[in-house]
């Protein structure tokens, strides 16, 4: 079997990839450890950047979620009894996000992918990636008892953090970058309507929470918690007190609470695999950062990873130029850098780091009050939040 | 012996105090633990933010610094072979800063108290602050071996980090924050003209170094260098050395070197006393607080404390308002605070911090170059460094 690029992974890093490269013409295969529906049944993140949304436009995937996602001209940071609305359009000059989850795009994709008639091995166990550094790479992999093996031009890495694709470059030939937090996330998701408009992040003595949907229908709640604590230690109901403890009163007061449809802890952490390229394998996405949630940046890194390899594979197939395969990593690498640098200072404001018991923990804390008064007082520093919020412009390739 | 206000302290802070206390009517004496000339004997910091230099205006001390003081339009960041000129009249809007060294301005402000005839108690010892809590602090020092009592309504404690005003608070009654850092900075002034119009702040793998000035014809640079170093290990010929390889190659080509008439190491702190003020005793300036010198804030700092407690006393003498005292600490702090993250973004940003040895080291270090760059490379960064490094408004009484 033999194709130009195969994708080692179908979230919608790898399924996004697909569906651009073969709207130029570039012939792929997706190889996939677990089910679509188990894909499917993932919470992940909600906010999509301008550039995302253009993208998912591009690959002939944007119709429903222009249908059914809701703009977001604005975010909310509330925090010493005052909440400030970051005005992301009006600061930016024109710049929204667009709340439309995860699942939704992956779906799409999976619908465009089967349409397309592109073929997608899910449920393949043992995949192996070989010769990545020659001119003829190859994945071999199992699916339902019986081995196959893919010969190939390039190699898609996206398949996430705990995929192979990274572990297929020999540790000398990285160097790994990580920032572990003391605390997680815990998540409910609920068929209640969202208790504001706009996503609404909060810093409180309790701990950080913030307020999210995924429709009008559907919210999406998240609390600071010790890293110690597991989800069977939090019923819905002491989830809903805690939550009201740490909103606003006015937004406390009109929330509307109801069962969890799902509950789980997230640990944060901030990390970066460099290069993003070894021979022909190209990381994409988690397989090469992770960023910690606050400030909705994991998805839409990956996408701009996707945009860079689907310019270069272009290139590649319509020049000829195999030289830009080179530019990937660094073009790659600055705007994640951005990303992650955004999604660990928005962490490092917003939530309390007392657990951590660092001797600078009091210190560092009187830093961050400061920095989070300067960035929300000054129109000037609200721009700086924005303009990263509604995400950095894509680089081009040179 | 009586008086309205006691100062502690004859550095810049007191001296400025006084003058504009007594502008308003107010009488004051200063006690200092040394001698005129050993303050002047100082070399410290040489930029004036606009809010300082109007105040020594108002204070009208600001004839000769405005005959002989440099007014910068700008400031210069150099890093990874790019040079970035952040034009803070441009960016602000009109505001600039005035390169006009700390020791001309306390010889300007000690010239205009000898000429209205205020008291300075030079040289004095055992200075030890009575009853601050009371209706009638006191303030005993000696003198040429003789004792004295100075009676009064408040006290101003200017006497620096190290100075008794602070340590007058209980313990159980302040709280400090305290960030050290590891490493200083080797300090150098000589009679050459400087290398280049603006201030140059350098980031390089060998660590830190800054160009500045004093006069046409004055000199001041510094350069990054552990904490173990001593001042007796490096010749002149070794700094200019060091300070070429750190400069960007223009620069340094026409870098004018000569024998140094001051150089030295300093430590860098950031320090903050909550709260700053004690009954009827005010901390002002070093007494409370204490900044990294990049960016330039320690003096300027200091000055809008000045400002404040001048406008407190003015309505405490002029409206026999007392309440307004408690105002002070709140509206000080929350300037510092501003300042004291300011420097120590700015240290964090252009300073090499691998000595430190933290496992974070690295992925630090990732954070701040990205930092660097998107601050640097987009208007709305560089506007963000422009508004805070010319120095951010001074806040009026409720």
């Amino acid at each position: 079997m033999k194709t130009q690029v195969a994708i080692i992974g179908a979230g919608p890093s790898g399924l996004l990839l697909g569906q651009l490269l073969a709207k130029q013409g570039i012939d792929n295969v997706i190889i996939e450890r677990v089910s679509g529906d188990y894909i499917l049944g993932r919470i992940r993140a909600g906010v999509l950047e301008q550039g995302m949304a253009d993208l998912l436009r591009e690959a002939g995937v944007g119709e429903r979620m222009d249908r059914e996602g809701q703009v977001h001209k604005g975010v909310e940071l509330a925090f010493n009894n005052k909440r400030v609305n970051i005005e992301l359009e009006e600061l930016t000059g024109g710049n929204t996000v667009m709340v439309y989850g995860q699942t939704e795009v992956t779906r799409d994709l999976m619908e465009a992918r089967a349409e397309k008639g592109l073929t997608t091995y899910y449920e393949s166990s043992n995949v192996v990636l070989h010769d990545v550094k020659s001119a003829s790479p190859y994945v071999t992999f199992e699916q339902d008892g019986k081995e196959h093996r893919l010969d190939c031009d390039y190699i898609a890495g996206c398949d996430g953090f705990h995929g192979v694709s990274r572990q297929t470059i020999p540790e000398s030939s990285r160097k790994e970058f990580e920032r572990v937090y003391p605390f997680g996330w815990l998540g409910i998701l609920s068929d209640t309507p969202p208790v504001n408009d706009e996503l609404i992040y909060c810093k409180t003595d309790r701990g950080f929470a913030m307020t999210s949907m995924r429709s009008a229908t559907r919210s999406r709640y998240y609390i600071q918690v010790p890293l110690t604590d597991k989800v069977e230690d939090w019923s819905d109901d002491d989830f809903w007190t805690e939550l009201k403890h740490r909103l606003p009163d006015d937004v406390a007061e009109r929330l509307v609470t109801g069962p969890s449809i799902e509950k789980s802890i997230a640990p944060l952490r901030s990390f970066v695999c460099e290069p993003m390229q070894y021979g022909n394998l190209f990381l994409v996405g988690d397989a090469a950062h992770i960023v910690p949630p606050t400030g909705a940046k994991g998805l839409n890194l990956a996408a701009s990873d996707v945009a860079t390899l689907n310019k270069i594979m272009t290139r590649v197939y319509k020049e000829g130029d195999k030289e830009c395969i080179n530019q990937y990593s660094d073009i790659c690498l600055r705007r994640v850098w951005h990303g992650e640098r955004f999604s660990w200072w928005m962490t490092n404001m917003l939530h309390d780091f007392s657990g951590e018991g660092s001797k600078d923990a009091e210190t560092h804390e009187r830093f961050m009050s400061s920095e989070l008064n300067f960035y929300t007082d000054t129109e000037e520093g609200r721009r700086v939040i924005a303009m990263q919020y509604v995400g950095l412009p894509y680089e081009d390739l040179k």
